[in-house]
């Protein structure tokens, strides 16, 4: 696990009107900055991700070739690392952290990019899942500066049935009473956390991927295996409640029309769009399906919508996959050899 | 709703070897059954239904119609109306009520039509998602007496996927303290219930179903208003969490392989159905969806698939839209129509 670097952000204004003071976000860079600071990429992370986390979709050879390119990991703030319920003093921490929006996420963000490394123009920016969502705020939060968007396995407005599959999650973890609202002493709701993982299990992977024991791929040895060995080991893993709850309430709401300036206009912010845009929703994703990002595309001027064929769902997009990855890197390399939307 | 008939089953011995003494089956009966006793319909219940819930796909004009048939509805053992956990004496009460399969309720449902009726020949069986398992084991289990099934929204096999989803069920249910294992008190686990309802939510009804707000045709007015209205309403609506899980069981272990004499080979099941068959899944079913019902289909001899289009997912089984209802009912006539498979 590489460790990360941290930039202070101060007293940080949420979009709702909380004030985070001497919030800081957790993040890592791979490659150099070139001298006209032209090749910089930021990948920012997902639900419950952490920076190394990502380091799949960056190597030697891929598209996220640190040899070519500057690339900027910033952790999601809430998700442990960066500002977060977990790390942060009161009275603004544990269950009375603030609702941070995407909007939020993507201005921190360009406070790193721009105040610690004076980058006037981003490459390309990319993501999955809710680093799907922050790459479309991106485009739409700095058209002046993003040359290029691949969000894969997400949305730019979380759907409807995509946050009724989240309440299902949350209500799962809330459901014990250990949780006791947020307040819980050293002693976790791991039953909740357990329960969570179980609902989280049906939504990950496809119906097919089940079907062909796909996870036997993966080293378990039985269904059950899976369910405890991964699942519930992913939630276990040192993931607070809070911070989980904290980052369930970025996703479900979701929506590039809440950017300021656009009211509520999703339409139109897609259609405010610059960047050369690629979408890659996985075929058989169960709450970002294909037909939502055909919206999407149909309204962002000159996108490419491109489905990530196969039966991995929305774990298409985490790096299990090597089918999968090649098909994701192979996007991107084909993005990254397109003109830039602001050329 | 419509009172139920009882008939008294003696001490039933289930196929995991547990004796419940003095268990009942609740029942009730449409129409009349005619002099050559042909005119047999059975129509099983589903996970949590009770017979008055199957009422919407009966009635003059329709292929169940009264006039014509004698259309028996069979509670499933585990609904709260026949056996149950929650209305059987100690000690095979509550929590400690024992494992029923798919192939225990039919064989009950066969005592009842074969004991109180005389019935040699049914003309049809016919379900809804477990009511659909219902149907396919009857053909297997008595294949000398189904003329006709025709299975919706369901499978012969509960698929390993099919199961995640119910664990995830499960495990919000029983994430409440309160449910303490089954051993709640007058004070159900009502969090725990409306968790589930929650995580329920997700599941019933497809992706597109939430896009277009189809939940508004049924009377909600948001989304959350759907969530607590509908679902948490659903199962706050006295259903005994330990009937649920005890129907979650039966759910969870379905398949018509674990018969007597199959020895757990599913395929070889299937391909020993003699009636005729129409299987109708649902274009968007999440968790029975059509292409692991092509699979059944291919294995028993001269089936028919014929999905049900459209975006109600699951609940095009349930009754409430009447587009998809017309369909079951115009499937269910043609098949009515057709010789049965014993001709």
């Amino acid at each position: 696990m590489r460790d990360h670097l941290t930039f202070q952000l101060g007293d940080f204004t949420t979009q709702h009107g909380a004030t985070l003071r001497g919030a800081h976000l957790a993040y890592t860079t791979y490659g150099e900055l070139n001298a006209d600071k032209s090749n910089a990429i930021v990948y920012p992370t997902w639900y419950s991700g952490r920076h190394w986390d990502n380091e799949w979709l960056i190597g030697p050879g891929m598209a996220l070739d640190p040899e070519h390119y500057f690339i900027i990991v910033p952790n999601m703030l809430g998700n442990g690392l960066s500002t977060s319920p977990s790390n942060t003093p009161p009275p603004y921490d544990r269950a009375r952290f603030p609702h941070i929006t995407v909007y939020d996420q993507v201005a921190a963000q360009h406070r790193l990019v721009t105040e610690q490394f004076g980058i006037e123009r981003i490459a390309l920016v990319t993501g999955w899942s809710m680093g799907a969502g922050q790459t479309y705020q991106w485009a739409v939060s700095h058209p002046e500066m993003v040359e290029r968007i691949a969000p894969f396995c997400g949305s730019p407005r979380t759907s409807l049935h995509n946050k009724v599959f989240l309440e299902g999650v949350k209500a799962a973890l809330t459901a014990d009473g250990t949780f006791n609202g947020g307040w819980y002493g050293e002693t976790w709701p791991t039953t909740g956390l357990r329960a969570l993982a179980r609902v989280y299990a049906g939504w990950g992977f496809s119906q097919a991927f089940y079907w062909e024991k796909e996870y036997e791929k993966l080293g378990y040895t039985s269904l059950e295996d899976f369910l405890v060995g991964f699942w519930e080991g992913f939630f276990l893993d040192g993931r607070d409640p809070n911070n989980l709850l904290t980052m369930l309430w970025t996703w479900q709401n979701g929506d590039i029309g809440l950017t300021p300036g656009f009211n509520g206009d999703t339409e139109a912010a897609l259609g405010s769009i610059r960047a050369t845009t690629l979408d890659m929703p996985a075929e058989k994703d169960l709450y970002f399906p294909p037909e939502d990002e055909a919206w999407a595309v149909s309204l962002i001027p000159g996108a490419e919508l491109r489905v990530i064929p196969g039966i991995w769902g929305h774990f298409a997009g985490h790096g299990s996959n090597p089918t999968d990855t090649e098909f994701i890197d192979t996007g991107l390399k084909q993005l990254l050899a397109k003109p830039g939307g602001l050329a």
